[in-house]
């Protein structure tokens, strides 16, 4: 049995790994040492998918203490490559959402922080059940690569500032190990885990300050606000801990972000946000200049948050966060022709290359009165389950599912007024035969006036 | 994802394997058709290492009840072939051990059973630690095969009556897989774990009825009276659920049984019993007459318990059960020439078979008194240390190193007289340097008179 000398209560003595599996078992802490000792067993064979089973699941009953989750984050962290970036010390940042519905967040805000000349090396992921990825979403331009070398990063961050990527193999192996067996062995819905995944990814990136948006709702990883409140306090606290600047936003996610959801359709939206268009959705707007304002605050760029919301705004009015865009994404492989389309006033040559399916099945209100809310587990699982999701991780998207809310939280409507518009192929029966009743009943009415959404419940800096 | 068909709640739905963790993770009771599943996954690739490991963990810390041990159990004993025996219906028995230091019951007891007529076809196990495997101490006869074909153990059990062998690949796959990964995931100290191991082992036998010997004490894998009685009670239980008729001792292991520990030695021992020779071990007879007496009361071949010892007595004193030995042996590859010599009444012809090791320590009282207790743990440990024990899997066995106690617990003792030999090789200090120093320390004397040995803790029946 391999061993290595550890530390405890003082005295040096031998732990083996099942001496390792046993002390959190038994709901003792483990140290740094023997938490790296298990970390590195992952990649020099003294681990093997049994141990990491039974490990998993002892943590996931016994749970962790913040030491422990700090030292599983660096050891985690620690186990493959990392960015370094010294010469930028003081601006780089990025933020992090626990995945919605709707959630184009970072596709806008990567490019205005670059616009206030911060840097963003944005490491995205992929659909993970009804919530879309940002990755998905960004391969509905052609040509989008998602996967840079190392010095292709660097390139990107250098001379355009932002850039949006997969993580690459040299990255955080120890974080692709865990999570394989996490998703086989019941053992993903862990705060410790949950915390350890996200903020060894996120301090790769080597940040001065990071956002993370911790969502709750039906649509959401964490059902209830107090849920994502216990999540947001962890997140927060270690982050921290592992030196970068941070701020936790516990926001609402029962109702869909903003007015698409899909994947060629919320680069839509995202665009038309970064063209500043009239009727693009406020409710996204705010959003990322919440949270881009945040980071702005937090690596002293601005003195205040509305200061920061405004200086985002003004990269999308005055059009420098789509030259951004534009520039971000012809260095990720773009032809400079589509770029300069999309980017273009030409609605129909936008529409031409984010292109959507040509069945479209109009949601009309059955009564009249003000809408109280929109059910995004139903909307995201249409959307999933028609092909603009996957049910299973070898599953090939259909960029062009999606749907387009004509109203949303607050407004008000009539009997059979249209609402929604789902964007889908001949096969939607098939696929999905319960996709008219899911769609119909997403939407709730109310018959007395409603308040606008109010997305941030809690902020934690 | 692989799903079949379970009901839960009276409701057909389907159940993956991460949903199965997932369940006995949250504490709730898996039924008979989802452990069912988990076990046959292990042989159709569903259930892979990392689930094994993570379900093993969700066992031990959530526990299993009644039903779920039983099931498991089945499952298992069905993971691969069975004995039958329809025509000795009435008659098939065997008993089962914990695990303890000089505890050779088996090798006097299935001749004995034999002898009275009783079928045994017992599968056992090789040493564990510093506990000795019936086994191992039976390959310190020249030529003695433990590995039998089905059809070998047909003809044994038929023309003999009793057969000692290991388990065969065919046999109990599960189990295999199963423990091989608890050994190394901190999962073997889980009474669930260990009675569905044993008694999916034993139920392959096809037995009418069983006696389990669940031993508590310093060497033994139950410290205290009290946890040996918790898993004796599970161990009855589930054992008369799967339609065995079982008795369950609880017994004292804290002091050696019989007179020697060590492999050949401990073969020497039990033949002298069989050969009901002048001073053999009382503790030990005692301990066979029991159990095996038991065993002919539960098939009706005995109207009391006294009735049943005296006949399994009575084996030793005639003769026979020395012959169903002779016989056994012969059986299972040992020359008739060896055979013979065994049960002749040349001793040195018996030592020159049964070797022991050429250097003897002799242990000495350091005082007058009487003799309270006997570190049956420390020399365990001497005797694995020296080689007649394994450190790890595919150590050899030296079957010449052993411990002869020249008293017992209650015994008088005077300053320098000696208690015990040690039978090593010159390596000693080399291998084990404090080897003496546990020799001399595991012998505790009173100046008062000692009660002898209480074994029986307590019966469950």
């Amino acid at each position: 049995m391999t061993t290595m000398t550890n530390t405890i209560n003082g005295s040096n003595c031998y732990l083996s790994i099942p001496d390792l599996i046993a002390k959190k078992r038994d709901g003792h802490e483990l140290d740094a040492e023997e938490i790296k000792q298990f970390i590195s067993g992952l990649s020099n064979g003294d681990v093997q998918d049994c141990h990491v089973g039974a490990m998993l699941m002892a943590i996931f009953i016994r749970g962790m203490t913040e030491n422990e989750i700090c030292s599983l984050t660096m050891s985690m962290r620690d186990s493959g490559e990392r960015l370094k970036w010294p010469e930028y010390r003081g601006s780089v940042v990025d933020k992090h959402s626990t995945g919605g519905i709707g959630d184009k967040i970072s596709i806008p805000l990567a490019p205005a922080l670059a616009a206030c000349e911060l840097k963003v090396p944005m490491m995205a992921g992929r659909g993970l059940g009804i919530t879309g990825g940002t990755l998905d979403k960004l391969e509905a331009i052609p040509g989008y690569q998602t996967q840079l070398t190392d010095e292709q990063i660097v390139e990107q961050i250098t001379t355009i500032g932002c850039g949006i990527f997969s993580q690459s193999l040299k990255l955080n192996p120890a974080d692709r190990y865990l999570y394989a067996i996490r998703d086989v062995t019941a053992t993903v819905p862990n705060n410790a885990l949950i915390v350890s995944s996200i903020l060894s990814k996120k301090s790769i990136e080597d940040l001065d300050a990071l956002v993370l948006d911790v969502k709750y709702g039906s649509s959401a990883f964490m059902k209830t606000a107090e849920q994502a409140e216990v999540l947001a306090e962890w997140l927060f606290k270690v982050s921290e801990m592992l030196g970068m600047r941070t701020c936790c936003y516990i926001t609402e996610m029962n109702n869909p972000i903003g007015f698409s959801i899909g994947n060629a359709i919320e680069i839509q939206e995202s665009i038309d946000l970064m063209k500043y268009k009239p009727g693009h959705s406020t409710d996204l707007e705010q959003l990322v200049c919440e949270q881009g304002g945040r980071l702005l605050v937090l690596v002293n760029k601005a003195e205040t948050i509305e200061q920061g919301r405004e200086m985002i705004r003004e990269t999308f009015k005055n059009g420098s966060a789509l030259k951004k865009f534009h520039d971000m994404i012809i260095g990720q492989g773009v032809s400079k022709t589509i770029a300069a389309q999309l980017i273009s006033d030409d609605e129909t040559a936008v529409r031409s290359i984010l292109k959507l399916a040509h069945v479209q099945h109009r949601a009309i209100a059955l009564q009249t009165g003000f809408i109280q809310s929109i059910d995004s587990s139903k909307l995201g699982t249409i959307v999933q389950r028609l092909g603009g999701g996957r049910l299973k991780s070898t599953d090939k998207i259909d960029y062009s599912i999606g749907i387009h809310l004509l109203k949303h939280v607050g407004d008000e409507i009539k009997t059979n007024e249209p609402w929604a518009i789902l964007y889908a192929n001949d096969d939607t029966s098939k696929r999905y035969p319960k996709f008219l009743d899911d769609l119909n009943t997403s939407l709730h009415i109310s018959s007395t006036p409603v308040e606008p959404l109010q997305r941030i419940h809690k902020i934690l800096c």
